[in-house]
């Protein structure tokens, strides 16, 4: 066969396993956002089964025989090699894994995620506790099955975003930690920025409203996306013109919904700027999460933190909230959304404080996986590093180890990506100010000349690249976490008159 | 093998018929409720190719000789073999249709229901009539693969309520034409009731709360379902415990919610109550269309209209819309309710002429497949027959032909079963009069007593029964149309004052 044949036998495939892909995702977001929980029993035994015709597809072994036969036609073009390469290393993932274990891992951890929604709602990690257990265990047993060249958590970083390991973010992290905790100690003996009138009651209907209003300002394409409701706020891009974002809406809380939105547009439009040429291949949704969350760090804290952003929206904004926002002005506003105060929640945390929250997850899943951390001890673990490095205890589970969801679904190895993404952002902005007049833009309502940089020095290649090549592609050098350190130290130097 | 052995092989491919079924169904709700409109193509294409994998399933040979095997079987209990039955029976409808052809039938159903909607929406005809000619083609080719004994449109009408023919529904709607149409002249000539109040302004939001309200007193499972919003109302039974209705909020009409919502609370019901031995069964959820809307209408109409199901929720309504109800009592309401005017929109219609709109539709279809109506002027022949029948015309397409979804899903056949329905229903509530004093039950907010006798006498059964087979069950007769036409004449009798 020739290429060209070889290669149209493999989209015809492709084709099949996207739409599983799409149903799946699709169930999984209601799921996520409206299904009834009677239902879950009877929804989950068939969901784990279509989790494993879905694995079937993604395993046959004569459709992984025809990549490595692609791989090796010295006329495949880059583009499709690098498809392919990036392809094959995803599956090393699972090819291994017999269908039965992975089905009823599909199921336990759709179990598991029930299971925390109920411990966190009635604040208890002991309901959550044996599930959580399981899911270790579990994972640990998959890691058993991979023939990759790393061992135990370096593996499942390396799934999340190549080319990082332990070794590499133990460096990462102790930057943080030796340049921010003594700027975080210096701030806390500062006085504090009036913070208050963001905590008065804003009506989940208005703050719709103002949603929309944001989101417009984004140009985001609400005819191939939209914005719903969820416990945790997330992504879901299931093609290039159906890209789903949600929030949660806090009543007493202005800032929760504005960043959480700003933040999940950003993955969003990182998807929906994928080039129509790649839209429809692996790489349209491959991209690691580090990259996946310096898009949306990007938008939240390096464009929607500026006063230029509020420019075109804080009158609106006051229209909504008359009352609540009297004798607020933008600057006010603008100074409450770059406050910074140690806290206990990840998802509300500020920029500066918020690598910390990172930097406990990462600790706390390389003890898990080295054994240096008991896991029948975990929530006394998780609140004696609050104190350690935020100096606040957590008195709720739901506040401290119940937090997030990510660990009932097994998502371990993810969460440094969150710190990493900040990084790169940092230095993605940099460049984009080389070629733009960042405050002009946002300020000229133009916030399309932002995204038109992104698409083309970023987006529109999807996940073809490595993250390191990436970054070299937008901004001409190799990743270098100084950037993001410089921009907090000034910034918060200034912001608290240090 | 036993008997045994062979109906557990038919309970694990149903497993798999139900997983797919289940992503399936979920898909589609996601489509009709909130999916955005760019993401139609791609989702199209693949949703297309796994209705054709479901195709596979369930028309799969082995499986059906299995079932032609077990129903041979002489030790197969009862319910197992009308399961079987019912089963081998709709399989009809697609086992000899090539599955290339049927793939693309269902993708053209979806691209047609789109172009329905943007056509309604445009409120122009001519951009949906090219889809509707093709659908209605493309209906009539898949007709040459049936198997049947009926022919042509008998065979569609059967589909839809099994021992239902032209002949028997020409005499039930020759009966209706002849009772009701003079009826419903004699009251135009009389003084119209008020109904304006219901014509102001109620926010959407009220709207939903009151609805919750009613669900509530309605003893809707709202951990067993849920409620959404769609442009058409439907329900959509995912599973016993997943039961999901949808309404459409209009803000100058108080009742069309009201009464959209108690009706597919009435479809989610059935389900709701089918008995835990049949919830995972072929007949969970294979009744005939006019059963289930013979529950649907039970709630609307000969429940929810009654002045006895206010009781417990005017003054929760007048609560929501002080302004709006001032000086309404709540007889002025339910007089309103009730009150009767010839009018364009099917789902809008009262009791009384809502099966003139059926009728229409029927005389339409049936021409349809006899060739009498010519398909390329179904506009005019629309408006023709709202003239003759409910002496107005349509002057607009939104309001005429455009107004219902069925036909562009190529649901023909479907139309007639609904004003059998409300037949059925007029039957059921005399048979349950019988054992209970409903205003009482209404009165003293116990629906649920109502509730446990619908279970008991036609829910719990599922689509065990064939509809006649199931009136017999439940009201010891064999369907008598007759209670529906006195019913009819006696209510609005009173209330006109004739």
């Amino acid at each position: 066969m020739t290429t060209e044949e070889l290669w149209k036998k493999y989209e015809e495939h492709m084709f099949r396993i996207s739409a599983y892909n799409l149903v799946l995702s699709m169930v999984y977001f209601d799921n996520d956002t409206i299904a009834p929980t009677k239902g879950d029993e009877y929804r989950n035994e068939r969901m784990a089964y279509m989790d494993g015709e879905q694995f079937s597809l993604q395993t046959d072994p004569e459709f992984i025989a025809l990549m490595e036969e692609l791989s090796k036609r010295e006329d495949l073009d880059d583009t499709r090699r690098r498809i392919i390469s990036w392809q094959l290393k995803d599956l090393d993932a699972i090819r291994n894994i017999p269908k039965e274990l992975f089905v009823e891992y599909s199921q336990l951890s759709m179990e598991s995620q029930q299971a925390w929604e109920k411990a966190k709602n009635a604040n208890d990690y002991k309901l959550f506790e044996p599930y959580l257990l399981k899911i270790i265990e579990m994972s640990k047993r998959m890691l058993t099955y991979r023939h990759s060249d790393l061992k135990g958590y370096d593996i499942l970083l390396s799934d999340f975003e190549p080319g990082m390991t332990i070794e590499k973010y133990d460096e990462f992290f102790s930057l943080i930690k030796r340049e921010l905790v003594p700027l975080i100690r210096q701030i806390s003996l500062k006085e504090k920025i009036d913070t208050s009138f963001t905590r008065r009651h804003y009506p989940k209907d208005l703050q719709k409203k103002l949603m929309y209003r944001i989101l417009e300002y984004m140009h985001f394409d609400l005819e191939a996306g939209l914005l719903s409701e969820t416990e945790h706020p997330f992504t879901n891009s299931i093609s290039k013109y159906d890209n789903r974002i949600t929030t949660h809406y806090y009543e007493n809380n202005l800032m929760s919904s504005i960043y959480s939105v700003v933040h999940e547009a950003g993955h969003a439009t990182y998807n929906y700027q994928v080039s129509d040429e790649l839209a429809k291949t692996y790489v349209f949704d491959n991209m690691s999460s580090g990259m996946h969350e310096s898009q949306s760090r990007l938008m939240e804290n390096y464009l929607a933190r500026r006063d230029s952003f509020w420019d075109n929206l804080f009158r609106d904004m006051k229209e909504l909230f008359p009352e609540q926002l009297e004798g607020i002005s933008q600057e006010d506003f603008v100074r409450a959304a770059n406050a910074t105060e140690c806290s206990l929640i990840r998802t509300e945390a500020d920029e500066l404080t918020y690598p910390l929250h990172i930097l406990i997850r990462y600790e706390i899943e390389k003890g898990i996986f080295d054994g240096s951390v008991d896991v029948n001890d975990l929530e006394n673990v998780w609140n004696d590093k609050y104190e350690e490095y935020l100096g606040i205890r957590p008195q709720k589970a739901s506040e401290g180890i119940l937090q997030d969801v990510h660990w009932s679904g097994g998502s371990f190895g993810y969460f440094p990506t969150y710190a990493l993404g900040s990084g790169y952002a940092a230095q993605f902005i940099k460049a984009m100010s080389r070629d733009l007049d960042i405050d002009e833009c946002l300020s000229n309502d133009e916030f399309i000349k932002i995204k038109d940089w992104l698409r083309e020095h970023i987006h529109k290649y999807g996940g073809l690249y490595s993250p390191s090549e990436q970054i070299r592609i937008a901004t001409g050098e190799d990743f270098n976490p100084q950037y993001y350190i410089d921009y907090l130290k000034d910034k918060y130097t200034k912001l608290y008159d240090l």
